[in-house]
C-alpha cells in the first residue's frame, strides 16, 4: 500500500473560543511527536515549571512570547526557534493577549541525561 | 553541565545572493535533523526527484511554493505543512521568485517501508 502524504494548515481547526491551549498533534511515528500549540494570551500557571523526559524543539510561527528559565528570560517572536533538552525547566512566561501565538513542536527522544 | 539551550531566527544568517538553495541545520540529535531551507525561486531539477530514506516533515513559514507527487501537486503557502513518509517521490516544482521561500523541515528515521 501506498504510504499516506499527510497535509494541512497551521490555522485549520482553532476555535473562537479558547479557553485554554490548544494542543494539536500533526504527525507521530517512531518516537517523535510534531505538534501544534496555540496560546491567546495563556501561560504557565504561577510557581509552575515543564520539566520533561523528551528534548523539545520550537519554533514560534507567529505572535510573541516570553519564555523563562532558572537563569534567563528569552523573548520570541515571529520565525524565532529554541531547542530545549530534556530536563531544562522553563515555562511560558507571557503569550501576546488578544491574538493567537502559534508554535510548531517537536519532541523527540532525550539524547543525553 | 547543564545542557545547553541553543536558540535562533530563521532570520538570521541569510546571504544577499542565493545562486543554490541554503540549508542550515538547526539541531540534530538522537536521530531527528531539523533544518531550516531558503529556496528564492529555485527548484528541484527537471526530471529529478526526492526518494529518501527519511521520515520528512515540511512546514511553509515564508513565501510560496508547489510540491509535486507522481499522481498530484501540492501548492502551498505560508503555513501549510506536508508530511512525507520515506521513499514517497516528489520534486519541488516551484517556488516563488524574486522572495525567500523559508521551510522549516524535521528529517526522522523512517517508520515503515
Amino acid at each position: 500500500m501506498r504510504p499516506r502524504v499527510e497535509h494541512g494548515s497551521l490555522d485549520e481547526g482553532v476555535p473562537r473560543a479558547l479557553p485554554e491551549e490548544l494542543v494539536t498533534v500533526l504527525a507521530s511515528r517512531a518516537g517523535v511527536r510534531i505538534e501544534r500549540i496555540v496560546s491567546r494570551g495563556h501561560v504557565t500557571p504561577p510557581g509552575e515549571w515543564y520539566d520533561q523526559a523528551e528534548d523539545e524543539f520550537v519554533l514560534l510561527v507567529q505572535g510573541a512570547a516570553r519564555l523563562e528559565f532558572e537563569d534567563i528570560d528569552l523573548e520570541l517572536r515571529a520565525g524565532d526557534w529554541v531547542d530545549l533538552p530534556a530536563h531544562v525547566r522553563h515555562r511560558v512566561a507571557w503569550t501576546a493577549p488578544g491574538e493567537d501565538t502559534v508554535w510548531l513542536v517537536v519532541f523527540r527522544p532525550a539524547s543525553m541525561g
